[in-house]
C-alpha cells in the first residue's frame, strides 16, 4: 500500500525532469509553493476533501464542510507567514445531490471567505459519486518575511499554538455519535478549525521564527516534516503539549489514548514552530500583549535526524508517525 | 438537478460578498481567472476529474489519465493567450490502489509536464473510493496579449482550429470496446488531447483576434460562453463546421449522429475565437505561414443574444446547449 510520503517522492521525481524556473523558490516539500514575482513571493496551496475519506454525510454539517475545505487551506498559508488573498473550488456532486446541501456547502464557504477576507476567483463543478472538493488558495507575503519548514537551527525552542488533540477527539465523538455539550468545543474543532491566519502573519512579521508548520496530521508527523525539512532533530516533553480538559474527558469517555490523539490525531490546523531559546521568551511576550493569547513551548530542534517524545525520563522515537500510525481514521 | 450553469450562478453570489481586491482583474466566468502582478497578468485554472465521470478504468490507461488531467488545464491557459508556467496535483487513490497504475498517472503527468515545460509546485494526496485527480495550472501573459470570452464584436469571424467531434467519437468507441485501426485517431483525441498552446499563444501576439475559449463542453456551449460573455449572439453554418472522415466513418458505424458529437460532444480542446472580417484572411495566412495549420471559419457574431446553426436555409437555435443536451455522456 502506497503512503502519502511515497506518493510524494514519486512526484519529487517529476519535479526532477521538468523545468525548474528562476521564479519558482519553492515547490514541493513545504505547506505552500513560492513563486517570487516583483517586490513579493506569491504563495499558493492545494487540499482534496474527499467524502468517507475525510467525512461523511451522517455527522459532516453542509456549511461545515464548506467552512472546512477553505481552513484547511488558509491554513497552509498561515504557515508560510502569508496573506491568503484568492482561491478556487472544484466540486464534484452526485447527480441526485440535494440542492439544500450545496446551498449549505455555498454558505460555509461564503461565511469563512468573507471572515478572512479571500475572494473566489474560479472552480470546476462535475459530477461525482461521492462528494468531493478541492481548494486551491494563493496568498503573498513579504520576502523577509515567508517562513520554511527547513529554517530550524539547533537548540530553537519548539512552540505550538494551541490545544492538541481536539479535532480528533471531536472525530472520535462524532462518529460514536455521542450527543453531550460538554463536548461542543471539540466538535468544533472537527468540523469548524479556525486557520491561524493573524499569528501565522504575526509571526513572520516578528523575524524571531525560523521555521514553522501548521498541523495537519499531528506534531509527531509535522515535527518531523520541520526536523526533514531542516536537517536536524528534535524532542518534545510529553507533560508540556497542551491538552484540554474536554479532551481528557472524552478519551475517558471513550476509552481511548488523549496522547494518540494529540501526537498523531491531525486536523487541529494549530502552528507549530521554532525560534531561538535567547528569544522564546521575547516571543511569548510579544503575542500575549499583540494578539492577547498564549503559545505553548513543547520541546526543542536538536543535531541528528529523529523526533522523541520524552516522559518520566523515558524517550521514544515518534518519527513520521502520522494519524495512520497512532489512531487510523476511522471515516 | 443542478446544471453546471446553476451552480457557477451560486458560485458568483459568493463572489459578490467576498472582496474584490484592485489586482483581480477577472475571478469566475472565463477560462482561467486573471491577477495583475506588475508588469504581467498571472493566470490560474483549475479542474476536476473524477472516475466514472469523466473516464473509466476499463478503457482508460493509467499514463492517459495523467496526460489528459493536465492537458485540459493547460488548454485553459492556451486560451487566455496565455503561457502555463506551473501546476498542483491533488490525487485520490483508493487504499489498494495499484502502484503500477499509479506510475502509469505520474509518467504520463511527467510527459506532458515535459512537453509544454510546466513545472510540478505542489499537490495532495489522499484515499477516496473512486480515483480523482484536481489539477490547478497557472500561466503568465503579456498585460496587452490577453484574451477574453468578452471581446467578441459584432460582424466579427468565428474561427475554430480543428476538428469537432472526434474527442466525443473517440469516447463512444472506448465504450463500445470496438477495436480498429481506423480510429486510432478518434481514440488519441479523447485520451491524449493536445492542448493549443503555440497556438493559443501565437494568436494573442497579433494582436487580431478579439476573443477565445477552448472547446470543452462543445462548440455549442462553448460558443454561447463567449455570446453571453460579449453580450451578442452568433450563427454558425453547419456544412463550414471541419468534421474528420474518421468521424463520420465512426458515427455511420455506431449509428450515431456526428453532428451531435460535433456541436456537443466535447472535449476537443480546440480554440474558439473571433477577429473581425477585415483580418481575418490575414489571420489565416500568418497562422499558415508561421505555424503550418489550417483555421477554419465557421460563422459569425451577430447583435442578440442567442446562437443558432444555420443548415440548408433553416436556422435551429443552440444557445447553451452543451454535451449533456446534445449527446448525454456514457460514463
Amino acid at each position: 500500500m502506497l503512503k502519502e510520503r511515497d506518493i510524494i517522492s514519486l512526484f519529487k521525481e517529476i519535479v526532477k525532469v521538468t523545468p525548474s524556473p528562476s521564479f519558482l523558490l519553492k515547490g514541493i516539500g513545504d505547506d505552500a509553493a513560492v513563486l517570487e514575482f516583483a517586490e513579493t513571493y506569491f504563495l499558493c496551496t492545494t487540499d482534496l476533501l474527499v467524502e468517507n475519506s475525510h467525512f461523511r454525510w451522517e455527522w459532516m454539517p453542509p456549511f461545515a464542510l464548506g467552512y472546512k475545505s477553505l481552513a484547511v487551506n488558509l491554513s497552509d498559508i498561515a504557515a508560510m507567514g502569508g496573506k491568503p488573498e484568492c482561491f478556487t473550488v472544484s466540486i464534484g456532486l452526485s447527480e441526485d445531490f440535494p440542492e439544500e446541501k450545496l446551498f449549505g456547502i455555498l454558505k460555509g464557504l461564503e461565511s469563512i471567505a468573507k471572515k478572512y477576507k479571500v475572494s473566489l476567483i474560479g472552480g470546476d463543478t462535475v459530477r461525482s459519486e461521492k462528494t468531493v472538493i478541492n481548494i486551491m488558495v494563493t496568498g503573498r507575503v513579504e520576502k523577509d518575511q515567508v517562513l520554511f519548514r527547513s529554517g530550524a537551527q539547533v537548540g530553537d525552542v519548539i512552540f505550538v499554538s494551541g490545544c492538541l488533540g481536539d479535532a480528533a477527539a471531536g472525530l472520535a465523538i462524532l462518529e460514536q455519535g455521542i450527543e453531550d455539550e460538554s463536548f461542543s468545543d471539540l466538535i468544533k474543532a472537527q468540523l469548524l478549525p479556525e486557520p491561524e491566519v493573524a499569528l501565522g502573519c504575526y509571526l513572520a512579521q516578528t523575524g524571531l521564527v525560523h521555521a514553522m508548520i501548521d498541523i495537519s496530521d499531528g506534531i509527531a508527523s509535522d515535527l518531523s516534516w520541520i526536523c526533514q525539512e531542516s536537517g536536524l532533530g528534535a524532542f518534545i516533553h510529553q507533560d508540556l503539549l497542551p491538552i484540554s480538559p474536554a479532551c481528557k474527558k472524552a478519551a475517558k469517555r471513550l476509552k481511548q489514548d488523549y496522547l494518540s490523539w494529540a501526537l498523531g490525531g491531525g486536523e487541529d490546523y494549530r502552528l507549530l514552530f521554532t525560534a531561538s531559546q535567547e528569544t522564546a521568551d521575547e516571543l511569548k511576550q510579544k503575542v500575549a500583549e499583540e494578539l492577547k493569547r498564549e503559545i505553548f513551548i513543547i520541546g526543542e530542534i536538536t543535531a541528528g535526524n529523529r523526533v522523541y517524545l520524552i516522559h518520566n525520563g523515558q524517550k521514544k522515537d515518534i518519527t513520521g508517525k502520522g494519524y495512520s500510525h497512532f489512531c487510523p481514521r476511522n471515516v
